[in-house]
């Protein structure tokens, strides 16, 4: 599969037992994303028992106490194994004092190397292999950032039966097709990768939206995703409270999930006034919007397929 | 009864699932009093289930993150009840650079006054109506600060019937006997509040005192403590790190609370690499030294009468 998706939280504004601040991991070919850090996030980490060893990237969406305080606990707790790649942090301007200051403050013992990067313009904030990670400006009380982690294409499946019955012998010709170069046989014939590969290979996306207003750059951005992790605080009818707190409704994410013509939407950072009973209710307002609506519950996984 | 003590959690450097990080909460006459705060701590008074209000002070030990990361999330909590009373934060140097700058950075919404107040010397550091704390250092990796919650004495028993025999009319004699005063009755006898009272009631006395290796001061300031909880992090067997990493083994507590004659020790503060089953073990070497020695578990609540 292309991701593993584990919920480490779903709560907004303080953890309630039993439901942790929004937090999500994702595991991608061995590496670890962290979309956001509230208290607790560590806790959450070790409820799920993964063989987890090393986290690649922490993703921030904005620095308010509930979507960051739980970074000097992980980053003590990424201490406990040895490592020897940097810890990348990512977020809006002030995380990297953030991070700093209790660096300093704690006296944090830090064996390995934290990269912090400020994101200061939309657009790709970070590349790996075969991924990348774009940045997009969100609209809430303080500068806040959604993220989408994208595989890149890979080529088409190559059909061994197609370049036999072409004549090509098997060698360094299929590699050269395979590379997506043309060759020409001993017959003058020319033959393109066209002819004996499937089509591109598309890569799966994932996006991360919480704390936020409605933007267009939401469905600009996480269009096509195959998963649209999206707050939906608030029921639709305590809109005017969303709007005013710079909140989204589970509808008002449903409504951005279809724009964006996304696979699938999961809803999280719910409002502590909700239980979990109330939360069927907001499921039941945004799937008459968008029917591939669904509530992430705290520790559950999901699997996100190659396309 | 004096104290009410609830045991928020009970682990040192990391929380773990159904073990949060040492933390202690103590309820006096409807004021609330928290012995340090890790990352966390929220999640535990929550679960507790407390119809708790208003903290009046939180004590800090040491500016460790395990400490101190739950602070944030508890300024917000707070920020959920009314209140005109400011909320005290006590602890050692740097404490009031960690809640400003975290303030400062995460945009926190605070909607009552912060005091915060560095120790810089042993000896009285707060007093309330009826009680006083008192600090006194440790010695840790870094500054790091024991304390102890002291109720005043009151005045003795006041009996009626002796009153009586001494032929003293209810009413404004009796109310200066009460206050201490001797009076002089109309037929030109004598009587001093000692003759028709109790000896003067002694307050509950309760310490709390982890990181730290083994000094002095702690017996000295701990002496009579109805209540002494202790940091025992390790068994014998890892003396020597506990040592080098400047902590308490549960044998060193219990030698601790038998010099300052306690009444009774609380062990706190475990190293996660023990198990619950494991902690019997160290529970079993203390009680050799220290025969009113117990463990404390999560949620546990225990009552100080009055001596």
């Amino acid at each position: 599969m292309a991701f593993e998706v584990f919920v480490l939280g779903t709560g907004g504004m303080m953890p309630l037992p039993g439901r942790a601040l929004t937090s999500v991991l994702v595991r991608r070919e061995g590496e670890l994303f962290l979309f956001d850090c509230g208290e607790g996030t560590q806790v959450s980490l070790k409820k799920l028992n993964l063989r987890w060893k090393k986290i690649s990237v922490i993703l921030i969406s904005h620095t308010h106490a509930d979507h960051v305080t739980g970074i000097p606990g992980m980053l003590m707790l990424t201490s406990q194994v040895d490592r020897t790649e940097p810890l990348y942090i990512i977020g809006p301007p002030k995380i990297k004092e953030y991070v700093e200051a209790n660096r300093s403050i704690l006296d944090m013992y830090i064996n390995y190397k934290i990269v912090v990067k400020e994101v200061v313009a939309a657009g790709e904030v970070f590349a790996g292999n075969g991924y990348r990670i774009t940045a997009f400006p969100l609209r809430h009380s303080k500068l806040c950032i959604g993220y989408s982690l994208e595989e890149e294409s890979r080529p088409g499946v190559f059909f061994p039966d197609k370049a036999g019955e072409k004549g090509i012998p098997r060698g360094p010709l299929w590699s050269r097709l395979q590379a997506g170069e043309s060759i020409t046989l001993e017959n003058g014939r020319t033959v393109s990768p066209g002819e004996v590969m499937g089509p591109k290979r598309q890569g799966a996306k994932l996006s991360f939206v919480t704390d936020t207003l409605p933007v267009p750059e939401i469905p600009r951005y996480a269009a096509g995703s195959d998963l649209f992790i999206c707050e939906g605080m608030f029921a639709e009818e305590l809109a005017q409270s969303a709007l005013e707190k710079k909140h989204l409704t589970a509808t008002q994410a449903a409504s951005l999930a279809k724009q964006a013509g996304v696979k699938r939407l999961a809803l999280i950072h719910y409002s502590p006034r909700y239980t979990d009973r109330d939360l069927k209710g907001l499921l039941k307002e945004a799937r008459a919007v968008f029917s591939e609506t669904y509530l992430t519950h705290d520790l559950q996984s999901m699997w996100i397929p190659n396309p």
